[in-house]
């Protein structure tokens, strides 16, 4: 057996969003959801199945984690350790590779990166689609970076077949321009704002469906590589995001003054001809999808505003790679 | 017959809102709706009803206004000159009363201003219920204009009962701090946005339950005196509409960064002690809803952002005055 597995996962940005759990324990979601994984935000992690250990070690950027972010990891490597009959502790070093020192934690990209380690350190050696589903249970967006380009998180029946399929390597004139804006409230973590959506806000059940339709379009969209349906999908998606959570009890917005200042400035971009299309996420900043092509004009504008190591381009990245 | 009329109305902040009409020409709105009338801001309209002119003149702070604004005026006029048989064109003078030059123009108070004057010089004498349906007619919110304090608009069966009342007189620790933003796009007007929400938010069926539910329970805690249970009902309430627009399409937003700056404050000062609650309408202003006596407390944190002239402090106002 090989005990050690060392992979490479990169962070996905979500076109059409995973917002709300039908299983929390399974991470099964409500809907299913489509993001385009990018080249900026990556996670590189090793795992070493050891003897000579006692329990789990789980380093982060160099520094050795306490005992509640290194359960979460126990947790996961469970899954594996149970499939493989692995009796094992293990070492686990992982490292997040951002663009800036600001941050924009991924744990898309971490769970992604854990999950094809642990894959060959176990010598499970899951396929993709399996791993997929290995990985959704450590985070749900994570199912969706075992795959490069446009991704869809299929939201399937059960345990079994809720997992990501690739659907476009996006090897078109696509880029993502992300703003990094700062939080100056205490964020509600995606987790509980899920819950709290869908536990409370009236307009839940509408967002489920409502999601499923723009996935449907957003599919059609990006077969025909037709940019702006694309974009307007997203966009109407991603605010449709946010209104469910203004619908909540007690209600919440992730957004900060900021934030609307890159939606009017994206706005005022498409009035130029420059189209691209903003989204956000369980957080302040902002994504824009745009076209590669134009991603330097963009950036141009929003530093006539912003600071240029807050503004940051993205280009459409792999899936996850065996190092 | 006496052909003068003159009369004062105040504008009001709608605490449950309406957005969104069931009969564009009738003025009938989906939801019932309610609102405090404010002090700060009111409108004075004389009409005269005159042989010697043979079309509708309509000053607006002594500036004759052009051919469209008079047309809207002549309509509204119509509805009385129908009633009571009268053929003669009349002189309008109104005038806004708004503490800053930044504006903050209220057809409520304009058009229940006109249809309170309009009543006087046309011998119409009708009570104020019906004073109410005819003010609905030229602008909904005007409807609740009619009455001071706390004020429903009942959304009616027909034409007929579509009309506001009367529900406490707030005079009681009940104050409004008004935060003036400017705008930095071009608005959507409310009877578009309106129109557009009805039209194509996937949210509206569920806004127009939740809105009926939030006016039930605003209600009781109206009649209670539970100023935070009313503070906090508005605030969902009014967030709610917002969300409703962000799942139009194309979607919209009225907020401005500054609107969210506001927000951001109103949570800290709650976080400090000081209960109050903002609500926002068909624009960036933000309207925050506390105690009269923390009013200038609330007034103090806001001038740290906001230059004092931004910051306007209401009392509840009373309903139409004969002049």
């Amino acid at each position: 057996m090989k005990s050690r597995g060392r992979a490479r996962a990169y962070a996905n940005i979500a076109l059409i969003k995973y917002w709300g759990k039908r299983d929390e324990k399974l991470v099964l979601p409500m809907n299913s959801s489509l993001s385009l994984t990018i080249d900026c935000f990556y996670t590189e992690t090793e795992v070493i199945f050891r003897k000579d250990v006692d329990r789990d070690y789980f380093y982060l950027n160099d520094k050795l984690q306490g005992k509640d972010t290194t359960e979460k990891v126990s947790k996961f490597l469970d899954l594996f350790r149970k499939a493989a009959g692995l009796n094992l502790s293990a070492v686990v070093k992982s490292r997040n590779y951002v663009p800036t020192a600001a941050g924009l934690a991924s744990s898309a990209s971490g769970f992604a990166a854990l999950a094809a380690a642990a894959n060959v350190a176990s010598g499970l050696n899951l396929d993709n689609r399996q791993l997929s589903i290995y990985a959704r249970q450590g985070s749900g967006s994570a199912a969706r970076s075992i795959y490069g380009g446009f991704v869809e998180w299929k939201k399937g029946s059960s345990h079994q077949d809720s997992y990501a399929v690739p659907i476009d390597d996006a090897q078109w004139d696509i880029g993502i321009v992300i703003v990094m804006v700062n939080s100056m409230e205490k964020l509600i973590s995606s987790r509980e704002g899920m819950k709290r959506t869908v536990d409370t806000s009236p307009f839940y059940k509408v967002w489920v469906e409502s999601a499923e339709e723009d996935l449907k379009h957003i599919k059609i969209a990006i077969r025909n590589r037709d940019f702006k349906k694309t974009g307007l999908i997203a966009e109407r998606n991603g605010l449709k995001m946010h209104a469910i959570m203004l619908g909540a009890n007690p209600p919440f917005c992730y957004w900060e003054p900021d934030s609307l200042k890159v939606m009017q400035i994206v706005r005022q971009l498409r009035r130029e001809g420059i189209y691209c299309y903003f989204t956000l996420d369980a957080g302040p900043n902002v994504k824009i999808l745009c076209r590669l092509s134009e991603s330097h004009k963009i950036k141009d504008r929003l530093i006539q505003f912003f600071d240029p190591d807050q503004v940051i381009i993205a280009k459409p990245g792999p899936g996850i790679t065996i190092l």
